[in-house]
């Protein structure tokens, strides 16, 4: 049995028992019942995701893959594709936007390249190239059906590590490649049968002219490739990208661990609807971290059935929406581990 | 000259200069212009607040202030009068909600006695009792004129201390008050001209009788007070509540020390209301940390002219989303301070 088959094969239900419990202790807080809102729900979900009361949310990894994109050649972003080595080389150095939030977090950065084109090399980066940059898929499929289940085997076999190793109770996802939101547009498009122009948005801040093209390369890799809404697979090598394919592992590995996984934004939310498809079990592991000012990102988290825990209007990806969002769910953790019940604290109950 | 009118002479425009140094440093960090959203504009207001380059949020105190109501007795809250004191107690033992919720967020909390209807002796708790609760304002005006301005200077008073002792570079405001969302309520009403249903929400949890009887109780004490709402001190002791005046000091005081004020929900924005009011240039000085559950909440983020940073459904007070928020502030002045820019990391800047 593959590696994919088997990673579905073991992704359960949420535990009953342990949100039970979470359930329960909430109650006995000293707090209106229900006042902590989406903090409540969290730490809730998160007993059911780890199988574990009182769950935890002390060590923390986000994983932010990277790989560029033949369609980056058809003026779909407003930066030269170069930018996704050199980013990679940013986030290994400690000095782009993930790095710093992660740090607030007290999250760790694993940098995975899954296919940039060209050759990076650094201690500190997991090396899983299926490609050198996918294909161009307003010419053709991205990648062939063996390398799409290769990206999102790496993403599992790195996840399983990197969890395993560092004992991890919380991971969020991100991305980097120039060019990727022409990818996951398609992607939107092609699982939630919307129309193009609905799910395309301005990426890293392209003109009206840009993204008129960039509706019309959406338009024709859908055309030409004809991807098959019901075969993820087939999606992801038709019109995906290895980054997403990577992130689709990253969360399968989180759902058949136990592990509570933070979904990005709109590259992220590509991983995550693959997934999604995959393994409909592995949404209940999913959290939505924000949503993204790409337009397109409200269509991805309707169809995954997530509600977003903020609303920052981010639009940079790299896993700094998840980096954010770690925060808010450690403190629904800490909430339902250290607050004093009425009992403790000697406070009257509700009378009506 | 009194405390209170001195502290609004003193209360300034932000700083141009440090806004656009801000603004001119987020423009060079490695990331696609704007892409980091609230994050950024967080980062320039922080700047342009403090007027000062790179702004800090390293400092963070939270201002818990309680007193009780009179109101109370009209059978307007789900919990009874008693459970303020208690709660003081809970929040000076350390195990309240706003208590791991400001570990959580590196933030120092001082708890304030404003009128607490009960003697309250803590070495930590700060005594600023204007009265032993307020009047019924279904039956008669919350407090005198000159209680109201007492209030409103024992906060500024506090906050004043604290933030020179402690260096605070960043402060939040809540609550703790059986029955004070009827006068805040009665507050927002009052100044934003709104009906009392359209203000009045179910505070810690009441049904459909205990709140069609608050409606009734804020249409009473309005038309029985008739608080005039250009006179924000007379509305505030004719429906107000004095740690509602107390959150309108601890705000101004903020503002005439160049010190980002986070509101919390419900109260704390009555008296922000208030200051507001008092001094249209502090509402420059205020961030709104969330939209609370209650109706009212929006009526008044609206007036103010303020966007919420988080929305997670939160109706607790205490500072609990002041709390929560802080994350996100200081991961934006983080972000301002210690992302590498383009020249530094060697990545190429937007072509289009």
């Amino acid at each position: 049995m593959s590696l994919l088959s088997s990673t579905l094969g073991r992704i359960g239900a949420l535990s009953e028992e342990a949100m039970r419990k979470a359930e329960e202790r909430q109650a006995r807080l000293t707090k209106p019942p229900g006042s902590l809102g989406m903090l409540e729900w969290l730490s809730v979900r998160l007993a059911g995701i780890q199988g574990r009361f009182p769950p935890e949310a002390e060590r923390k990894v986000i994983f932010t893959l990277a790989a560029d994109h033949g369609v980056a050649e058809e003026g779909v972003s407003a930066f030269p594709r170069e930018v996704t080595k050199q980013m990679v080389l940013n986030f290994l150095g400690g000095g782009a936007a993930i790095n710093v939030l992660a740090r607030h977090a007290g999250a760790e950065v694993v940098v995975v390249d899954m296919g940039v084109a060209g050759d990076v090399e650094h201690e500190r980066l997991v090396s899983r190239k299926v490609g050198y940059g996918t294909g161009n898929i307003a010419k053709g499929p991205a990648m062939s059906r063996e390398e799409a289940v290769r990206a999102i085997e790496a993403g599992i076999e790195v996840a399983e590590r990197v969890i395993r190793e560092r004992g991890a109770h919380l991971i969020g996802v991100g991305d980097m490649g120039i060019g990727n939101t022409t990818p996951s547009a398609a992607v939107c498009a092609a699982i939630t049968r919307r129309a193009p122009e609905e799910v395309t948005g301005r990426g890293t801040g392209i003109d009206d002219a840009a993204w008129e093209r960039k509706v019309r390369v959406v338009r024709r890799a859908l055309e030409l490739n004809a991807p098959e809404p019901e075969d993820p697979v087939d999606v992801l090598a038709k019109v995906g990208g290895y980054e997403i394919g990577g992130i689709a592992g990253v969360i399968l590995a989180g759902a058949a661990n136990r592990v509570p996984v933070l979904i990005d934004g709109f590259i992220s939310g590509a991983g995550a609807l693959i997934a999604g498809e995959l393994s409909p079990a592995a949404r209940e592991y999913m959290l939505a971290s924000h949503l993204s000012a790409e337009p397109g990102h409200r269509v991805m988290l309707e169809h995954l059935g997530l509600k977003p825990l903020l609303n920052l209007n981010l639009r940079l990806g790299e896993g700094t929406g998840a980096a954010l969002a770690m925060g808010i769910v450690e403190a629904s953790v800490r909430v339902l581990r250290e607050m004093a019940t009425f009992d403790e604290a000697g406070v009257d109950e509700k009378i009506c």
